[in-house]
């Protein structure tokens, strides 16, 4: 941030009287413009047995599979964006379930919530964002090809709760 | 915002060329600048079956009680966060536990996040976002006097699942 959003003037980096932290603080106004974490939602959508992944036709990570997820959106609930985010990325109709999983991934200042979600029929239609769409078995899991390591984190996560028929909402930090 | 903070040039609302929504789009450099949702972090302080509340010395909501919460900062985990404001609010020494409640309040685009949390001791410090901080048992809880709804709903939930002991992470979707 160079520039003051409200008025245009120079932004200075600075510790405002009553906080205790580096900000964005315009040298004009005064406005102080903070910057906090952001929250990706996905899901973890099942058919018999069976785990839906999505193949990104974009950045970053474009060409490896991913669980449906993306930003969330002002005005939605957690649950509305993961839902959301499913049936763009995948086409896929789902009942949304409970909280999964929470993944913390401090460096790059982002929180991954996943919903357990189960899948309707096996009717998928992948939207502009997504190459291909596909069922996979536990072992069809494409290990070397994911797109990120909160997905990897998933799938460990949901095989290990089957083989202990364990029933959890995990919490995760994502170290560099 | 009115501004571009890369470049300073008027901004504009448009539906860029991949998006379906209207975002900030700066009419010089084309920078899109997406508003999301924040995090705010928060616990569930436990002492001999009494909750920790704090009373309120800033806006919003001054002079009302809350659980010890606030914004997630950029490099800390959620559970970094909640128990850094637990913290800096009470002064209060707790040993974090799980998740309790996630909380989806999408028109003020936010989501709160409580986790559990065993004081380890009485010793209370306030800092200076809070005038008191008080144990209260279930029956001595101020019901007139909190000061948000993600506060009251973790405490009824708290509640109900002593009632039935029940053990389980909460999500619910608070409307206007």
């Amino acid at each position: 941030m160079n520039y003051c959003p409200d008025c245009a003037a120079p932004i200075e980096q600075r510790i405002p009287d009553d906080d205790n932290r580096l900000r964005a603080v315009c040298s004009h106004c005064g406005a102080v413009h903070y910057e906090n974490p952001k929250l990706v939602l996905g899901t973890l959508p099942i058919w018999n047995n069976k785990i839906l992944l999505c193949k990104r036709a974009i950045a970053p990570r474009s060409g490896y599979w991913t669980l449906p997820a993306g930003f969330m959106e002002l005005g939605e609930s957690t649950t509305d964006g993961a839902h959301r985010e499913t049936l763009e990325e995948s086409g896929a109709d789902v009942e949304m379930g409970p909280v999964f999983a929470i993944f913390d991934i401090p460096h790059v200042a982002q929180v991954h919530i996943f919903f357990r979600a189960q899948m309707r029929s096996e009717t998928l239609d992948p939207g502009p964002e997504t190459t291909d769409a596909r069922l996979f078995g536990i072992g069809e899991i494409p290990w070397d090809d994911l797109a990120f390591r909160s997905v990897r984190a998933a799938l460990e996560l949901f095989i290990e709760d089957q083989r202990l028929d364990r029933h959890m909402v995990h919490r995760q930090t994502i170290l560099i």
